[in-house]
């Protein structure tokens, strides 16, 4: 079993730095923060007897030799945050990986296959508004086109780059293969854990989010001296579309959608809406439902816009593919859980991690640390130290499963 | 029958003072354009034979004597605009009053009740965001306080009155008694009569608008991590609500209601809405059923924030009384109609007027002129020449009735 006070000391230790006065840290991608944060996870990595290194696009990959000549289990999660972030949200996962190691190492285990733990450049996508750079390099899905997106001072990616010593000619390298499995621990940042009253949990899959934005275009009009009948408001059209979204999304089991966001013109109390705008983001782990999903809203939605004389337009402001983690890895997950007197509950992760981009590459699994109150980006974002003790053990049986 | 060339001759000179570069008419309260604008009004009631005076609170009135000692007959509107304002939007009432006085002179007709022509002051409310501040004081119910009202650069309604030369000491005199009937002509602004095909309308009352505003306030959760059946969204029980509140809205034959301002917290694509306030605008010529639409959306609100655990406030923003035109003078203004073959369409007034002040004073009437597209409150508010021209007929002949 893992060393708990040390993997809590840890991850005190790493949450100074980049600390704000608001009691969150921020730790974006290529400053000086994570350059700190860095070198003391590196510091950690050689402590559990990880040879360190860097990829071509700045991920620290710590390394142990396998006894026999096996595909590699890739271990990690990442350390950047969002602007006043938590101190859980990636580094529980680093550093539970690295304290495996280290109860390996401390247990003069030597693992059959190859293990990598990696800490991941940028994953929350703060800075340059884009996000998983370091997982999408591991993939081999980054593009040299993805790395002209610049930050709020003009800078790019491909500049950071190089200010930070990296070549671009060599983003290719960053790729990796023979990888048996990827494993991820995260907090959850939602509120089933708690709900089922349990501090760990096996992920399903990882639904990737499908945002839509819904335009629709009536006639502003006097709220006075236009007659129910003669209206073409804009507002009481997208309404209808907002309640049945949620009808529709209640539908299916694991799948959620959202009208997060909503901008009325003119706005004002006495005139009747002439335009309307909304975003939904529809997500579910099994793309064949999301479609569904999607399907129907938008036939509800076209429906209603043409009984009301109302114009609309849906674009799409981006589809990503959800992933479903590897049957396999589900079942050793579990069987870990189980192993150690919890409940075993399964859920789908709402939330977009590393793992997504290794739809192609590789399988996956996730193990989840439950969230007091589901509180996550955030400077109140919590976890109990018990629960992540719990999940890093999963984690270590489940390595010795694989 | 009246002068049409004149009547529209004196409309189009009117417009003239206060034009702005948009096309539009900038007259507000106690400017140099009212001061002009009132000369020429001026001009014109002298020419129809009425003596001319300014009351307490600047109203400019034009009598004539009656041939018996019987109660005034009045008949007005306003000339003051909102920014940017039409040229129909008051002018048409006042200069339709003028021309019915001054057709009279020509046939030398000489009426039986005393009749007083009057441009009230200030009836928009765009430079103290008060409006109706010269009916208000005919009504006797505009208070000292009422007068401490600033425009942007602070001057008070009271400091403006000074500068004007009117004396605030003598508010009491503008009060108006011993008056058998109100009578107002005024563009529609919306499209009822246009929907009828028709110029001209009698009005039925003037619905008071009733404005609430509603809080609602559940949880602003991560839209991916958080199932469906844990949410507390506040926007889709906002949309509930609102759809019912057109529901409601529809049951009723003259009343309307309206949600025309939204605003959604934290308002982020992929954030479940915290906390939703909108704003609903409820207007019936009747009062009972306006209550009556009121409760009902109270408490399908209340229900709806109880089944999803979101608190509500409701809180009142403003509530106007809604004032039924008499029987008598609708009478009279529908047999006028029907003489100059016309169809005699009823219809409640949305937007307000000057005559809602009269409610607890004397009978009130009013004649609609049919608004092209409904516009209104803009540079492309237009009415037909002809449609005024009948109005104003209408005009001469209720009054001949009354």
């Amino acid at each position: 079993m893992i060393n708990r006070k040390r993997l809590i000391n840890h991850i005190e230790e790493l949450s100074q730095i980049g600390r704000t006065e608001n009691g969150g840290i921020n730790r974006f991608s290529f400053t000086d923060e994570e350059k700190k944060a860095n070198k003391l996870v590196e510091d950690y990595m050689k402590e559990a007897g990880l040879s360190v290194h860097y990829d071509a696009i700045g991920n620290l990959i710590g390394s142990v030799e396998g006894t026999e000549d096996l595909p590699a289990i890739l271990l990690g999660s990442h350390i950047d945050t969002v602007p006043d972030g938590g101190k859980y949200d990636g580094p529980v996962g680093v550093l539970s990986a690295i304290e495996v190691m280290h109860t390996l190492k401390d247990q003069g285990i030597k693992p059959k296959h190859p293990v990598k733990v990696i800490s991941f450049r940028d994953e929350e996508g703060t800075r340059f508004g884009f996000g998983m750079i370091g997982s999408r390099a591991v993939a081999g899905t980054l593009t040299t086109e993805d790395l002209q997106r610049e930050d709020q001072n003009g800078i790019t990616i491909e500049q950071a780059m190089k200010d930070d010593g990296l070549e671009i000619d060599h983003l290719d390298t960053a790729q990796l293969e023979n990888i048996k499995a990827y494993l991820e621990i995260h907090i959850e940042q939602g509120k089933v854990l708690e709900f089922n009253h349990t501090g760990v949990g096996n992920v399903t899959g990882i639904a990737g989010p499908l945002w839509l934005k819904f335009h629709l275009e009536g006639l502003a009009e006097h709220a006075g001296a236009t007659p129910m009948d003669q209206r073409h408001d804009a507002l009481t059209a997208a309404s209808h579309i907002i309640t049945e979204i949620e009808k529709i999304a209640n539908q299916f089991q694991d799948a959620v959608a959202t009208v997060g966001k909503v901008a009325v013109k003119p706005n004002g109390v006495n005139v009747i809406p002439g335009e309307v705008e909304f975003t939904a983001d529809i997500r579910s782990i099994d793309e064949s439902e999301r479609n569904s999903i999607e399907q129907k809203i938008k036939d509800f939605a076209q429906n209603i816009a043409n009984d009301r004389n109302v114009s609309l337009q849906i674009s799409e402001l981006q589809r990503v593919e959800p992933v479903l983690c590897d049957e396999d890895i589900q079942k050793a997950i579990k069987e870990s859980i189980h192993e150690l007197e919890e409940n075993v509950v399964s859920l789908p992760s709402g939330a977009g991690h590393d793992a997504m981009q290794f739809k192609n590459n590789f399988p996956v699994g996730m193990i989840f640390v439950r969230s007091v109150n589901g509180i996550s980006h955030n400077p109140k974002e919590y976890s109990l130290d018990e629960d992540i003790e719990q999940a890093a053990n999963v984690l270590y049986k489940t390595l010795n499963r694989l």
